[in-house]
């Protein structure tokens, strides 16, 4: 089947990542600092520059840098969210050949330092490892233009001592496995929620209520697989939050192993373990609304 | 805009992720290695898994893992495609519930270890850090089943020190940019190609071949663009090798700066350069044949 | 000036690193968890090892392992530091061939899940980056024991807005940067500091203590270098902590730039920066006690 | 235990890290490559910095990056030991508060790629994962100044499939591993050499020669363990090398293990191997010349 037809260049995108830009608000003593990572993602007429190697239409990664910059300075970055949007219409609305803009955004959370019982005015101490996230697409010129976000959170590493079971599964002439009806259970959280709209709520307050919905969840769900304990995560996320359409998660099952104390005497009740780094588990969910308006290029890169 | 209608599982998948097998070859005392990093994913019936807790589709990582060091000792990791298709051939033929199977293989190269100039039997040292990769989908039961293999390569890292310009680009009121007619093109590449059919071919040199094109296209095409070297690189790697659909390029320009030596009298002719971790350019291109048979779920993750 | 004398073996040490030792407490239904990893090291009389492959003295890295579980269920791991104390009397105490144990610990923070603003009983996501650390050694039989605890944080990352300038430095004919009133100081802080006695006080305590200390100071000194940042920080922490022998403070300085947006008529006051990664500055300090007593091994790894 | 003594600035340093630096050599069509990461580090005079925030003895680490740029132009980047050297002595002859200064080199592989069978003239592929690197301290002010280097290589991945036992080593009531007379021995090795003298050899000539050595070693040595392996790496080095003073090998037991396939009647004759990430044994071993000339402040960081 060797394949004789045309040569065609079916996708293509461009873009600046990862400018790390730090926004500080310094309208009082009291300062306020947003410390964000972002990429830009255009698509749109920039054939040429592949085929035939014509600049004509393509708007310098370095340019883009500078509008990732300029655009925390005004309109600011109050939101993720509101920056990203207003960064991605600078570029369809402003940049001819631009039919649409994707921005992702990461922010890392900052805690004031505390000294003598008050917050500091100027100095914060990093929190983490988990990470706010946001991807916003703006598509479309003048009346047809389209906006999707999606906000999100990475690396939200949770972990729970007991009230996880992982039994009655199907086994097969290679399964090994024992059933176990009391395990820890553990993972590092990439979470993505798709909104509706825009407008209307509070990203700040959103975001905070589904980060505390997804914890609650985890925490408080008999969880009979870490399948389970994703879906009643989202449940609970879309329930509550009516604004989202839909919902992903991506799992790695961190597995924690009994260390078998045993053949030194010495009983372990499901107090010492060894986290194993690899293999994981490694599982996903996507919920949403039968209702959901449709994602278009909201989840394309 | 709240909406109301039923939550629902979208979609889901599951695996283990990140098996490192090692397997030798010791037919005689020249061994061979094979050093791979494989992860399996399955599709299919699961969603009682989520809603309802209920394991009894749901065959365990764990025996994910055990065939993955068992398909290494037979049949064998003679290459890793068809390692892959193996694999994946199994879970979807004699796991009920799963419908479709992706395998993803990486896999890391060793030299061996040269003693008085003769190459030594059973010693090597690693090379890197470009790594082959392989993602095959084997989906259906039966006649009905399909079959896709995208082979690739990643962490690939090139640089010329000349033949690379960018000049005559868009320019709006926030674009600084000099255009340059000599330059450091550099890039860490990673590129994935989609196999029109299976078999007829060697894997292993049609690996290299297209390894070798890529290099080669790099070298010898005066680049306007790294998008211009991109479709370069693309085109040859489809009209050389007929086996081929698909392919994708994504590349990082890894920046390098001219170091400005003339604040202290010292001329630079593009000798000194910083070499920049972030941000960078961030160029994709997808190329394939007007006559490509459809990639269907080979993209699928 | 070619070399004739005979080849001796000067230093040899040899351990089991990285054990991820996850230990609960689980006497009623809040559980406590430590998540740690431990790595330990054996001086002692393992030469022949090395000469000639005799393994008569060595006990083996898996049993090393075996240890640093074993040792966190009794006596437990309360306290990291009484822990590694333990563990590294183990070595030293049973083993014949051991002179000398080193114990490394790290230990990594976790919060309690919030479920409608109750502290959740088995529920726990990480906190970080930063990690506490500490380092132990144990060395001699008997009576002639020796032990020095060394405690520590690292990856504390801290960031100030203002109150940091660096200006008055010594300039050369190759010196171009223009001295600042009002810059952005930030680094990731590794501290180890060593105390001079073990017992009388709470090793959690004064962990927390040091801390608060570190955090106040580099937000109230007005700082004129991040030398003198370091200075001011570990000086407090050994006037306040007078069990502590020394202190060792190293700090890459991050380096936030300015980004240049007058060139749009637009006006940046101090308000968006761009964080880069490399290089970064890179300044240590250590400051002991003029009666402290003497290191010995302490800080060997 | 309460110390009361005065507070001592005990030690201190400071420098600018990670300049990445990328020199060309084009003085003809066939280009030529280095590829470096340098980190400066000085001492001397420089406490008032600490004590008072006196910069009047500092100079500036933006200025240090400078000079690890400008030194790269001339004398250039031949040899990455002779250029650290230039670099150091710049320091402590030029700045009059410094005593002395250390230079850290990492230099990266890069091969020609090849097109048509012929080497091309400015395209090169990244060669690793393996690092050369070099660490020079230049000491003291005009005819008491003295010179040290030190070479080495890292994250050097070696692997044997066989020729390698674990046996006849201590046990206690912890041990449980079981002798074994054939095993996967593999390490990434970090290996340091300081030399006696500088000068009257070439300095990639040696290098290649260690690489080579050690290389050889690590493969016709029959393992009775690491440590064996590691004194016969040192051991030829220094025996081949007159010109060496010291050699120190850092070396992880990167473990794999057997797969047990037997219980699925599967035979594995040391095929098929997990290999693990952590825990790992972590070995260590330094020799040296019993006439080495004293190795002064070399090893200090």
């Amino acid at each position: 089947m060797a394949l004789t037809g045309p040569i065609v260049l079916t996708d293509n995108r461009y873009g600046k990542a990862e400018n790390r830009v730090v926004r500080f608000y310094k309208e009082n003593a009291r300062h306020e600092i947003r410390d964000v990572n972002v990429s830009t993602t255009l698509r749109g007429d920039f054939e040429a520059a592949y085929t035939d190697g014509d600049q004509r239409h393509v708007l310098p990664t370095d340019t883009q840098k500078h509008m990732a910059f300029v655009y925390s300075k005004k309109p600011g970055l109050d939101t993720i969210e509101d920056y990203a949007i207003a960064l991605g219409k600078h570029f369809v609305d402003s940049v001819d050949p631009v039919s649409s803009a994707r921005i992702d955004v990461d922010s890392y959370g900052w805690q004031r330092v505390s000294v003598d019982g008050a917050e500091h005015d100027h100095t914060w101490v990093r929190q983490g490892p988990e990470v706010r996230t946001a991807a916003v697409t703006v598509a479309g010129k003048g009346a047809a233009q389209r906006r999707w976000v999606i906000g999100g959170i990475k690396d939200l590493v949770l972990l729970k001592s007991t009230g996880s079971e992982f039994a009655d599964f199907l086994t097969d002439e290679y399964t090994t496995l024992a059933p176990t009806h009391d395990r820890v259970l553990a993972s590092s959280l990439v979470v993505q929620w798709r909104f509706a709209e825009i407008g209307g709520f509070d990203w700040d307050e959103v975001y905070a209520g589904i980060r505390a919905t997804l914890l609650e969840l985890f925490a408080t769900t008999y969880s009979k697989a870490l399948q389970q304990t994703l879906y009643a995560m989202g449940t609970a996320a879309l329930e509550r939050f009516p604004m989202l359409a839909e919902i992903r998660l991506s799992a790695p099952n961190k597995h924690h192993f009994d260390y078998d104390l045993a053949r030194f005497d010495i009983e372990n009740k499901g107090e010492v373990f060894w986290a194993a780094d690899r293999p994981y588990g490694s599982i996903h969910a996507t919920l949403a609304r039968a209702d959901a308006p449709d994602a278009g290029i909201a989840w394309q890169p």
